[in-house]
């Protein structure tokens, strides 16, 4: 894909594309299509993070809510969208032994009483092995700190997504 | 249900319950429950217009982009959400005749080319003749005042819906 196609796109289209690169909030890219044209991928880039950066604060906790555990229920029962699985998969959250899930599960429920929103990470730049690492330095965190931490896993993962679609590398993750 | 139950959801049942109020955007139920506890379902309803009405234009084209058309592809395919398709059945959309079909097929695309996003009407209130008829008026507003129209219909929609959940009949319409 190349950005003249996407700039050719009718919202439709784009939004079947990328209504998925800030997982489950279709919203952001049906807002990013009125923004068109784009002169790159890094503009169109911009544009997603542009919006989410001026959401207020609730809004910006919505994404983060309409993200799913790690390793959590949805994984289990099959429910994830097609990139977290892939994503879930490639990290080895898949293959987690009984205890290990179990470990997630209760870290991943202490992180949701305290924040309000669910644990996000770009699990494909890390690992198994880091995940409940990572989880258990984040949960000892001040909450205005924790909220861009997490807006910042979910950029990283918009740019991967982004990658993907493009077929290209991402640079500065 | 009652406002006690509902304010008494962590984010995941609240998102479960709430996340189609307005029509493929759980991003907004998701921001919504950071302003829980609610009074009754009226409080909780401005929330969500009051999320709406504060998003920049391109946002509230967003949330117009997350709508199906009526009549159109995704009734045939079966692909609506459970909501929509109550309510386009309701309204006597899967029972229109082949011409009616293709005439509303026509009248959405030049909407749709028009003004950038789908046409949006609480069907449930108007009924199958009312829906051309509204579609072809409406083809010929300017566009600010038409993006004005297409959310207060997201909002009727959204009223409705709350009803159906709290078992209400909703005053004002």
């Amino acid at each position: 894909m190349d950005i003249e196609k996407v700039n050719s796109m009718d919202f439709g289209e784009f939004v079947d594309v990328f209504g998925n690169v800030i997982e489950r909030c279709p919203l952001i890219a049906a807002a990013v299509w009125s923004q068109r044209p784009f002169s790159d991928v890094e503009d169109l880039e911009k544009h997603f993070f542009d919006f989410i950066d001026a959401l207020p604060q609730s809004g910006q906790e919505g994404i983060l809510r309409c993200h799913p555990d790690l390793a959590g229920r949805e994984l289990q029962r099959g429910t994830l969208t097609a990139e977290s699985q892939r994503e879930q998969s490639g990290a080895g959250l898949t293959s987690l032994r009984a205890d290990e899930r179990l470990q997630l599960a209760e870290l991943n429920a202490q992180y949701r009483a305290r924040f309000g929103f669910p644990f996000v990470l770009a699990a494909r730049l890390r690992g198994r092995a880091a995940v409940p690492r990572e989880l258990a330095r984040r949960l000892q965190c001040p909450p205005p700190q924790e909220l861009r931490t997490a807006l910042d896993e979910v950029k990283k993962i918009g740019r991967l997504r982004l990658a993907d679609l493009f077929g290209a590398h991402p640079a500065g993750l």
